[in-house]
Parts: structure tokens; C-alpha cells; sequence
């Protein structure tokens, strides 16, 4: 048997407590596995006395995490910290420096400065391994970096945000308004106190630049993902997306072709029987497409303390059973930089749901209004919403320009019939 | 850039033709990916002439494929023959003690012979990979013994021959009968002219055996798989189950609980909001439950020349980048030899179709069957099916104990009343 893995950990909230846990529990599986026993030496975190139902007293407590990077007692560095920069990306930094391998969970800090601290682990031929980050539980890095490395592959999707497919699992099933799940959500604690990360779609943006640059070996471009959250679906999108065989999920998007890289995170509307739609609540799942293997669909439990645990406990092993590898699939020199498609080039479907007042001429108004930006309508539900006269057009386009639909909608939010804002989704049709 | 990695292909059937067109079509791209080009130097095949769109002449051909293992230009050998004996073990068998690692999608050769194989190649400290062997191009392999290789793996199951998933669902959306099915799909060249190691459910037990060893770290026990396979699903199952709620397909499924190793193939009922039930066609699907991760499905094309070319590939690129590993994820002494479960234990909710004579008396023969085994009915359909008085009884049972749903099939069988074989399938309630 080898000697140990050293662990130095930083951060004990929900993630590494779980790491912890997992060490415990599976400590003989693990070492069979690992072909060596693994074991945190120290740990890091803001609050010592918090109750984490852990015996603490057998690791070293280090009172400023970035100084786990120094010590002679740790191999390799575990980053749970959380955030884009501060203390999470000093230690890193400080990590690679002193020659060790570094784990980290941390999305923002990748999305952000992945690529740097990519050629610093490469410079030194460390590992620097982030399954944590992406999709909790799901081993999505891996199976597009190793499982489909034969393939070209030319689109990459999912739901990479449980707190959101939990809010619009809720919605659709109990028939609730986005705000009052979320309150719940909150009250509960499976939504941050400060939600915006999650609903507006950052935190998608942050998992998905990362599996961009992974998928089609570009460099991360995190600041180029057009990005649009969630706090406006409302009921009546999903009760109308549900007549038509839709359900609304918060997808992120991100394709390379013609050397152009697509990066969006928006709401959107998938096929009642594609694999998208079946990933309900906290899920989450992660499709790819490659050029050989076709379509393959990895999906579980996203968040929470065991699945991510065990990602973090699979890069440990990873690095125990002697994995080095490239933290994007390949040299940092070796990514392509893809300027950012332009999105005035993307077609597809779209759902248009407007308010209207219900008096003659207000259909043949906007039906104009698509004419005359050559937008075909595939199918429209004209609906009475309220005595006072309102009504609900639903409409779904054929194939058109986004740009030409977007022309539309304005055209048609200048009506003085047009009584709300226009709302507009993109229908998901691959 | 490090030196080529040098490949002897064994094989040039479909897969074989593949490999050869995935290292051509994505040569950059593998190359940037593997940090070093990769040839394939020498082949061998039974039909030298046969058409396959390839130009051969530039590899060495070889008449004995294996001659493949002691040549000096090759460093690692491609086992796409087939069989798990013959050339083909001779192959694999020579190529590791060549000191060569060794690639290879023979999942009966890994069932018969992978633990001897596993170690023959643990003692030279060879790689021996087969990502191929199992689901086509999934991940699979990988996700379990390094994705999860944080968890201990209660229970791996799914749908793993693409020929009995499509002929299942085939028989569904078409209403068709299964050997009109099966005569259709010989003719298309999707199920073999003999196709029983397809629809009678060996290929699938092949295939689990394989994954219930490295999800448990279990030594491989292929002859302990209980295996029925599709041959006796009627149309009127596939009703029956649906209107019931169910999807029928061919599941492999393997747990490991009190030291016991449970393994079978079967039909059985997955409810329509169930992961398997929404992989349709040629699709394979596999779910691995692990104690910390929770529930993984990885779902994809399991067959066909480009998805399982595709994880050959991934293999040979792992290797490339010096990942060498443990064939079954601990070294083979480590793996533990689990005794079959007692069938006698097994409980679960079953599915019962009988034909009857349509004549008092005999439902309350039937229920008393039940009764006298301690079974109890959870749902019950009876339905006349011809003028001459036949019925069809449909019943699903509370949870029960198979052998008392057996003894009571037998009492039932043996009655005047009831004029067909009795039909038993069982229930996926997890």
C-alpha cells in the first residue's frame, strides 16, 4: 500500500462537511479504490464552533485557509470557499504554486479564472480538477472530457441549476406563482437568501462557460453568455407551453459551429418527451452531442451535500490513482479563442404569449406585425381572460431569425391594443 | 509532442471500420486532446477484400490477428473480434503478456474471462479497458468506476441491448407482434440472423455481469445471472402494462445487500414516468445508485458503428495520456467473490396475465390461490377476449414474496379453468 493522500480543506459548510462524511463512511472502499488511503490532515473554514455533526478535533485547524497551500502535512488542496475571487482564488493560486494539485468546486472562480489557473497547474504538471463545479453528483466533466475525447462535438445543453428546475417543477405541479415558490424555497432553505445567482441565470452561465470550453476545447468566455433568468415565467407561459406538448426549463445552451461559439441560458421551452422534460425538481442533466456517439444524457441530483461531495471525492481519487490530465481536455495553448456568435445568425421557434384588449382588428394588428418581418405562424390560441374585455394570444413561429422576431414583438408592444409586456421564449427543437 | 501511440486493430467489422474512420475524421482534434498523435499501424480482419469504404493499403495487414501481439510496431492491440474464446482470448491473452495494454468491446470474453484477464494485466501494470463492451458509446464504465468511485453502489440496472429495446418498443408504437417484429429487423440487418444472444437475454447478462463486479467490487460471476429474455412478451402485455401505467422492457439488474450478489435479466414493468421507461428504439440506458450521489442515469446510442467506435476511442485516448487504472477498479485480489442471493428472498410487486375459461367460479379459484400463498392483490382487470368464452385476467400483486407469486402461478396453472401458460412479470418499484 502507498503511502497516504494528504488533504488540506477549505471550507466546512454543507459541501465539505459532506467530503468529510464521505471520507468517513467509505474510508476502506475508497482506499481499495484509490490504491491508498486518503485522509484530510487539515481544514479551514470561517466558523469553528458551527455544529456540523463532525468530530473535528483530529485535523489541524488552520485559521486562514490560503495557508493550507504552504503546509508540509498536505498533498493536495480541496477549495470549497466558494466565490470568484478572495480568499478561494488566493489559495488556489497559492495551491499551484507550492506544487500541489488543487480540487475546487467553485464555478464562479472557474468561470472567471479558470484559464489562468489552468496553465498554472500545467506549468507544473499538477492536476487541477472541478467535477464538483458542474452539475453536483453528475460526472458530466469527466464524460465529456474523457468519455466522448474521440468525438467533435457540436452542441452542449442542460439543466445545470437545481434551485431553478425545483421553482418551475413546483410552478407547473402545484400550480403556484414563481414568487411564492421562491418564498418558499427560501423559508426552507433550498434557495439563497440572496437568490439572484440562481434565478437570474448566473450560476447556469458560470457552469455553462466552463462546459463550453471543455466540450469544444475554446477558451472560457464567460462574459459572451447571454444570460436571462427565470423571475419571469409565469404560470400562464407554463399552462399555455403545456397545451402545445411543451414544458419550461431553464436551459443553458452552448454550440460551436462555423467557428463561432453560442452561449445562452434562458428559459425555454422542450418537447414533453424529451429527455429534458423528464428531469424534474432538483435535478439536474447535461446532454451532449457528439459527431460519433450522438446524443448522450447524463443526469442526477445536482446539488446538496452528498452528490457534490461525491464529485469532489471522485477528483480526490482521480488524483490518488495518479490522473493528472488538462483541466480543459487539452493544453491551455491548444483552446481555440471562438469569438461570440452573432445573434442576429440564430433561428429557430419561438413562443410569443401578449395581453391584448379584446376588440376587432387587434389579431389582424399583430398578425401584420409578424408579416411584415417575414415571421410565419405555425399555431395561435386566442383566449378571453377577464371580463373587462383582455385577451391572451399565444402563438408559435415557424423557423424565423431571432432578430426578425424580436422586430415583431416591438411592432407589436407599440400597439396601444397590446395591454402587457410581450412575452417571448425559444423553443427547444434538437 | 510526445511520440505516436501505435495501434494493432484486430477486427474491421462494423466497429473496427469505425475506429479507423473516428481516428481519421477527428485526427487534430484526439491528437490535441491525447498530447499525442495516434496511428494505427497494423490490422487484421477474416476478409481482406471486403468492401468498407476504408483505404487500407496504408496499415500493415496481418493474416493471424494474433501475430498483432508480439509486433514490434505496435504498442497497444484493439480486440474487436469477437467471442469469448478463439482468436480472440488468444489475442488478448498475448498482448498483455507482450507487455501491451490491451483495448477491447467483448463483453462475453470480459464475462467468461475478464477477472483472469484483469489480472494478467494488474501484474505487468497494463491498462486493459473496455468502454465499448458495455452500453455502446455511455460512459458507463467510467462513470461507475471513476464517477462514483466516492459511493458505495447499491444496485446498477438498465437497458443494455439495443436490439430487444427496439423490437420492444417497436411492438408498442406499431402494435405489432414480436416475431413479426424480430423477421423485420433481421432483414434490416438490426438483429443478428441468430439473434439468441440478443432477445434471449445473454448479451444483457454478459454485459451486467460486468458492470455488477465493478459497482460492487465484486468478482465477475456470469454464470450466477438469472436470465429470461423477450421472446415470450406478448402484445397483450404491452397493453395490459400500459394500461396499467408501464412500460415493458428488457432490464438488466444487478444489487449487492447482506453479502449477497442479486444479477438477472428480465422483462419487466418500468413506470412510464420511470428514466428507463423514456429510452426508446436502440437507446441503452444504465442507473447506478450510489449512497451518496443517489440516483445517475446515463442514457445513449448503445450500439452501432459510431457510438461504440467512439468508446474505443476514449480508451485508447486514456491510455495515451498515461491512465492505466485497475480493469474492474481495485486490484483484482481486492475484489470480493459475492455468493448469489437467495432467490427465496427476493420480494417485489408482480405482474400476473392468465387466460381462463369464462365460467363461475373461477376468479374465486384463482384469489384463492393467491390466498393460500399469502399474496395479496393490489389491482385486478378481467376482460372477455373471444366469443367462445375466453378471458383475459390481469392482476398486479401487493408486495410479495416471489416464491409464494410462484407457487400460486403453479396452483393457478394447474387448474381446468385456466387454458394458457400463466403469465409473471415483475415490477420496477425503485
Amino acid at each position: 500500500m502507498s503511502h497516504p493522500l494528504r488533504i488540506g480543506l477549505a471550507g466546512l459548510g454543507n459541501v465539505g462537511a459532506g467530503v468529510v462524511r464521505v471520507l468517513d463512511a467509505n474510508a476502506d472502499l475508497i482506499t481499495r479504490r484509490a490504491g491508498r488511503p486518503i485522509s484530510i490532515t487539515a481544514v479551514s473554514a470561517r466558523d469553528r464552533q458551527r455544529e456540523r455533526g463532525l468530530d473535528l478535533s483530529r485535523f489541524i485547524w488552520v485559521d486562514d485557509a490560503t495557508e493550507l497551500a504552504g503546509r508540509d502535512d498536505v498533498d493536495i488542496v480541496v477549495e470549497l470557499i466558494g466565490g470568484a475571487d478572495g480568499p478561494a482564488l488566493t489559495l488556489a493560486r497559492r495551491t499551484l504554486a507550492a506544487g500541489k494539485a488543487l480540487i475546487t468546486a467553485n464555478k464562479a472562480m472557474l468561470a472567471h479564472h479558470g484559464l489562468d489557473l489552468a496553465a498554472a497547474a500545467e506549468a507544473q504538471g499538477l492536476a487541477l480538477k472541478y467535477e464538483a463545479a458542474v452539475a453536483g453528483g453528475i460526472p458530466v466533466i469527466k464524460g465529456l472530457s474523457e468519455g466522448m475525447a474521440a468525438n467533435r462535438i457540436a452542441r452542449v445543453y442542460g439543466l445545470l441549476n437545481g434551485t431553478c428546475n425545483y421553482i418551475l417543477t413546483r410552478m407547473e405541479n402545484e400550480r403556484l406563482d414563481f414568487g411564492h415558490v421562491l418564498a418558499e424555497a427560501q423559508a426552507a432553505g433550498y434557495a439563497e437568501a440572496d437568490p439572484s445567482f440562481d434565478i437570474d441565470g448566473i450560476d447556469t452561465a458560470h457552469k455553462l462557460s466552463v462546459l463550453a470550453a471543455l466540450a469544444f476545447g475554446a477558451r472560457i468566455d464567460f462574459a459572451a453568455v447571454a444570460t436571462q433568468g427565470i423571475r419571469a415565467v409565469e404560470l400562464a407561459d407554463i399552462d399555455q407551453a403545456a397545451a402545445l406538448g411543451f414544458r419550461i426549463k431553464l436551459v443553458g445552451l452552448a454550440e460551436a459551429s462555423e467557428g463561432q461559439l453560442f452561449q445562452r441560458v434562458h428559459p425555454a421551452l422542450v418537447a414533453l418527451d424529451h429527455p429534458l422534460a423528464a428531469a424534474g425538481g432538483a435535478l439536474n442533466a447535461v446532454v451532449a452531442e457528439g459527431d460519433f456517439v450522438g446524443r448522450l444524457l447524463f443526469q442526477g441530483r445536482g446539488a446538496g451535500e452528498g452528490p457534490t461531495a461525491s464529485a469532489v471525492v471522485a477528483d480526490i481519487i482521480d488524483i490518488a490513482r495518479g490522473s493528472i490530465g488538462h483541466a480543459f481536455g487539452m493544453p491551455v495553448a491548444a483552446l481555440t479563442a471562438l469569438p461570440p456568435a452573432d445573434i442576429a445568425r440564430r433561428r429557430g421557434r419561438y413562443y410569443l404569449r401578449l395581453t391584448v384588449a379584446d376588440r376587432p382588428g387587434v389579431l389582424a394588428e399583430l398578425t401584420a406585425a409578424l408579416r411584415d418581418h417575414g415571421v410565419s405562424i405555425e399555431s395561435l390560441i386566442q383566449r378571453g381572460l377577464s371580463a373587462d374585455g383582455d385577451a391572451m394570444i399565444v402563438m408559435v413561429t415557424h423557423i424565423a431569425g431571432e432578430p426578425q422576431v424580436l422586430a415583431s414583438l416591438a411592432q407589436m408592444a407599440a400597439s396601444d391594443a397590446v395591454t402587457g409586456a410581450p412575452v417571448m421564449m425559444h423553443i427547444l427543437d434538437f
